[in-house]
């Protein structure tokens, strides 16, 4: 056995199910490995852009790592955005950098690159294997490392020699471990602070925004009156009929300060304080209101659900909350198509179990209102602003999650940063709806244009938020990587679309004309 | 005026005429200062690694940078593969790096990342402004850095608010040290070994590569007999008739060595002693041969034009190489198409002055080798390795070159890397043809299956090699950006598209059906 089958039975053996790759010569003993070893599937991906935002999309859904194979540092540089995205989510992911054999990196030939400098920026843990008997268990630390609470980027370079020479054999699997339990005394200081009666809201995030936390959360709110809150872009939330709702808070600086106004306490599950997205002149980047207390129950690393859990205990709350969203499908829209109609058009086909992944920007805030009350979805977002997330994290969810439909709303924009994540949705007959919201602009800089107080903007300036000349034919682009696709241009024909996409299996992409 | 402002008037004040970006809300002041400043050209790409390839092409055809312009660490992150393909080509490029504004770094907002850090790793030169009346000087420094010999990558930081707030005004351009002389001493020393009659190469990069590097490196030939040789991936060669011919060295380690096999004397211009690109088990990745006594001429940041004629005159070769290349236009092939005949269709038709951008990987050795003789051109090569980079470059040598015709060979799966560049081109209006080699397969990637004794593989691990399943339109995907695009199967009809491209003008696409 050598280095490389050492490691994927190791990752194998530490329950790594798969492999997002786009391999190069660095990774070939790796790749050849895959045909000796069971229970490792690989999906090849066209860009690593695609591979590390797969790996998220799966890392989110299925609670456990994928691995990614890269190719030297510009494979890892390629995936940079989407590790961004996925660290700020907490999503597990174990990378596996091909790298030059040891003896052949001083020859600087054309693709060396200082492959742990990058890794180090955009990774929790990295580490490059010494030798080939110690890969193995590199890899298993790999995994440990990645499944931590909250999960992980855990980076192992490979250096090429160290896959092929010979080895003993695998490592096992290493113990991960559960979230720290959160101090009784810090429960009862939150219980004190909610008995006390102040405007309190409760600002939620990882573990807490599953079905199990919110149920916890929301036997808190019906206790106490305090409001339940969550992020603009959470990691993962469940929600639609039958769940506990979670107010999320605005996107904008000025809007989050209305929001928190007149909040006495707010308490934070697993999330940090709110704070303005960008900086603007004149505008504040510290959101909470002066005065508001500001108190922990679980950091991130803690168990979230379990604290939610004690606290409504320690408060004597009911079993169950009364309060959750009750179904209500929407009719089915009709005249024009806009985010309007088309969140009530989703809304009423979504499925129950859906996948819903967000990048529509300026246009998704319609449809999350509607899906408030849609069928029971899980609904994930975009935690680092990168944009190029949403078409590769579709196909991550859909390979976590096969008997799911995946809806991806997508801006254009931002599907063109990634978009040949439409072929491996192809290649790997995924289940997923594609809805790309042609409004051929990055719409949100028309207006950050304005809110950084540079004015309007010149002809100059504005054609660089411009992307309509020429029109980008999603239609087209979408076929060209052998997913079917239909135009919506009225409420009517979307709705026809959608429908017909939600009855059937596999990928699908429709073009929304805004 | 603002920090932004007093930037963009020290960019082209320095000489920089060409913006190519992807920007957001950190950059909205450097957006809507295009407007108010004459003198720089904004082009917007879809994609970060569209924008550093653009970059990177620009620089090796204008011979001074473009700026970029990107969105924090992610815009830098997307943009990295195509900075390593740059940083190894010795172009000159200046980016210009959005990050939050400096009160608010520490509030860990989602697009918060290690700016710094990821720039050093892909950068010769980095700062990180420290307030906006320093902005405009650190611009001017910048591009003072990325003007050196060969050139650099230079990436300036630019906190948001140190964009916003006012200054004074804008910064004079600094000076640019032209290449270092290379001492007479070296030179006398070359000149004595090559006096001496043994088997000598001249392994030539950079400047010396140019015509007239060429004519003086031809000089040297005529005068001792030494061989001509440059790397299989240069940063720019003219070449084609008239030309003095190079001979270059092959890909594969043990080529190399058979190629340098009985050489004494290796004679470096501006390049390093070649070595193997990958490390393969047992074999070599030094190449040249033992007892060959390697000498440098010109190291790369030395004067090498002039170093080869003062070694010309010192040898008392003749004022003109008689050697050069004859145009050879050959017929227009029939019959089967393959690599052969469109490399013969290419020399056929290429026109005098075309720029030729080969990204063709396994499919690029016959169209280079037709060329020889075709009617003189620039070849531009994959210097650091990194797929992903053929036609964003195009955009990058259209915009530099706007009267000449820019010819792309791209196998298929390099150019689904970064295939939103069509789309600038069409909206640029870019004179580009794209040859992409259709052989749905990263056909390199078998042969280094075995190279690396990994054996044949299984079907899962060729199942990772293969992009056939689904079949990539890349007529339909160039047509969805606006790109006029055909399909050929023949011969015949290669000729027949490539020939009718050659006497429009525009961007045009031609998918090779292998």
């Amino acid at each position: 056995m050598n280095g490389a089958e050492s490691l994927v039975r190791t990752l194998v053996a530490s329950g790594v199910e798969v492999c997002f790759g786009n391999p190069g010569t660095s990774e070939m003993h790796f790749v050849a490995t895959l045909d000796r070893v069971d229970g490792m599937r690989a999906v090849l991906c066209l860009f690593e852009g695609v591979v590390t935002g797969a790996a998220d999309g799966y890392g989110r859904m299925a609670g456990k790592p994928a691995a990614t194979l890269l190719h030297l540092g510009p494979g890892l540089g390629n995936g940079f955005a989407n590790l961004h995205n996925a660290r700020r989510a907490g999503a597990p992911i174990v990378n596996v950098v091909g790298d030059h054999a040891r003896y052949h990196g001083h020859h600087d030939a054309p693709l060396t690159s200082e492959v742990v400098g990058l890794a180090r920026v955009c990774s929790h843990w990295v580490h490059s294997s010494l030798n080939a008997k110690s890969v193995a268990v590199d890899g298993a630390r790999a995994v440990q490392a990645a499944r931590a609470t909250p999960g992980q980027i855990a980076t192992l370079v490979l250096p090429a020699d160290t896959a092929w020479e010979d080895v003993d054999g695998a490592a096992a699997s290493l113990p991960v471990a559960a979230p720290a339990p959160v101090a009784g005394g810090s429960i009862d200081i939150v219980a004190q602070l909610l008995r006390a009666g102040k405007r309190t809201g409760i600002l939620i995030r990882g573990a807490g925004l599953m079905a199990e936390g919110l149920e916890q959360a929301g036997r808190v709110a019906e206790a106490t009156g305090a409001k339940l809150l969550c992020d603009t872009f959470v990691p993962r939330l469940q929600r639609g009929a039958g769940r506990v709702e979670v107010e999320r808070i605005p996107y904008f600086a000025e809007q989050i300060v209305d929001a928190l106004a007149g909040y006495e306490n707010l308490i934070l599950v697993g999330a940090q304080p709110p704070v303005s997205f960008f900086a603007y002149p004149g505008k504040p980047s510290w959101c909470t209101p002066e005065g508001c207390r500001i108190t922990y129950l679980a950091q991130p690393n803690e168990d979230q659900v379990g604290a939610l859990r004690a606290l409504a205990d320690a408060l004597g709350a009911p079993a169950q909350p009364a309060k959750r969203a009750r179904l209500q499908r929407p009719d089915l829209p009709t005249g024009a198509l806009h985010q309007g109609s088309v969140g009530m058009a989703i809304a009423h086909w979504l499925p129950e179990g859906a996948v819903v992944i967000d990048e529509a920007a300026t246009s998704g805030l319609a449809p999350y209102g509607f899906t408030t009350n849609a069928a029971p979805h899980d609904y994930l977002g975009l935690t680092g602003g990168s944009i190029g997330w949403g078409l590769p994290v579709a196909v991550g969810a859909a390979v976590a999650c096969p008997d799911r439909k995946v809806v991806c709303l997508h801006g254009d924009g931002g599907a063109m940063y990634t978009v040949q994540a439409l072929w491996t949705q192809a290649r790997e007959k995924l289940d997923v709806i594609n809805v790309i919201f042609a409004n051929r602009s990055y719409a949100i800089l028309n207006i950050e244009l304005m809110r950084v107080g540079a004015g309007n903007g010149g002809p100059k300036a504005l054609s660089m938020l411009d992307i309509g000349d020429p029109t980008l034919d999603f239609c087209k682009l979408a076929e060209g990587m052998g997913v079917a696709a239909s135009r919506a241009t009225t409420a009517e024909q979307f709705s026809e679309q959608f429908g017909d996409a939600v009855k059937q299996k596999g990928p699908r992409l429709i073009e929304v004309v805004l």
